[in-house]
């Protein structure tokens, strides 16, 4: 993120793992700051950390969202509008997710749909409330060229998310209502992609890796920092072309 | 179908379009004769042409089923198991689906679920309730390499499932809910793939193509005999190395 000058960024399911790493990322980056940081997550109140950085740092705000809940989605659209004061939003990472384990046995009706209503609809309500922010963005700068820069958005999907993968790593992580609400992510920033590109915003779907957090768990051979940092480097190349494709932290493709 | 021996197959949502035209291919097809055809809907009362040909045909049963009613499943499951008297079932054809057209900017949280529990949840819960049946058939032919007419299930997708080639398609066919829920469906046959394959079941997903039923509409290149007469020939072919695969109504492999 060196070299692009963001100046309003927001990331969602920011209390812990990936999403407060990105946070972080966003503090503490290398050239021009970022003006508004705004870290949401569903309960501000007991996201210690964030509560720290935030009282420290004067261009990061907490804000309460629940992804699944479309009043609380509008008003933390309210409420940064108005902290915006009449700019748009940069960049939107849709990175709150859930994942559950249950076998395709013993799988309920339930367990898919909770799935489904955070990591696919989640990115879809909100991208859908952010998006007139993200609009106003990419017209402050109607002659730069399509990058995070002017008006992205970025949905934090899965390795897991490949189906074409699936049966190579199925029987070390089955996840398969994980695995059904990522493809179905991977497909709506497809669609997301075309619908938003008349408007100058990109959307891209990016798998972060296997990272120690709650959900990885303490197996994985990454640390959040690490991830984190790798698809920093990745946001900063996102142009055009990149419009609605799924990479690795790396940047490199992945196969749907 | 002229080659395969199914003693039984399930179709769901056969009480019109892609679904009857199945009950029908089963009924007619050459070779010998299915013994026991069970034409599943959400109201066979109403289902005018599935009562008149269940008058006519001794092999052909309606059965009530709604997909995404868990109770309405056992139900049936139920109702057939009792009706095979100790048999199993050969082939489950999940092909009850719907689809709603809205734009991304206008679609509500409701509207996906509503297409996810259908397309998606609708064809685990069912497989899941007769994967005993199918096992049990699969344990009827040890001998017997993996085919339609051992134990399988085919997933009716669409071509619209395609998260790779969506961009080419977007703007003629939208349906971004329906292919997320179509993505997803994608997603969970790979994964049904490796789980039962263990027990002997292949599991497929075939998109029919664009067909003229309530659905696809007037406009629809093809009409549903003509799609269904080729996926019949198709479903001759099924063998291991299909298992977990997409293809069209010509066999062809589709991109995920």
């Amino acid at each position: 993120m060196a070299n692009l000058i963001i100046r309003s960024v927001l990331v969602n399911g920011s209390s812990r793992g990936i999403g407060l790493e990105l946070v972080k990322a966003f503090l503490f980056k290398q050239g021009p700051p970022v003006q508004s940081i705004f870290a949401a997550c569903r309960n501000p109140d007991s996201a210690q950390e964030l509560k720290s950085l935030s009282s420290k740092h004067s261009n990061l705000a907490t804000v309460r969202l629940d992804v699944t809940n479309p009043t609380s989605i509008e008003d933390a659209c309210s409420d940064i509008t108005e902290r915006l004061n009449g700019r748009g939003l940069n960049l939107l990472i849709n990175n709150a997710g859930i994942a559950v384990f249950h076998s395709l046995y013993e799988a309920t009706a339930e367990d898919m749909m909770e799935m489904y209503k955070t990591n696919t609809i989640g990115p879809m309500l909100v991208t859908q409330a952010f998006f007139p922010l993200l609009k106003k963005a990419a017209q402050e700068n109607p002659n730069e060229v399509k990058s995070c820069s002017k008006a992205a958005v970025i949905n934090i999907s899965s390795g897991a998310a490949s189906i074409e993968r699936t049966p190579l790593e199925f029987s070390v992580q089955p996840l398969f209502e994980y695995r059904c609400s990522k493809a179905a992510l991977n497909m709506l920033t497809r669609c997301q992609a075309e619908v938003y590109k008349t408007d100058g915003i990109i959307a891209v779907t990016v798998a972060p890796g296997w990272v120690q957090t709650d959900m990885g768990g303490p197996k994985a051979p990454l640390k959040p920092h690490d991830s984190v940092g790798s698809m920093m480097k990745v946001f900063d190349t996102l142009t055009e072309k990149h419009n609605g494709m799924f990479l690795n932290r790396k940047g490199q493709t992945l196969p749907w």
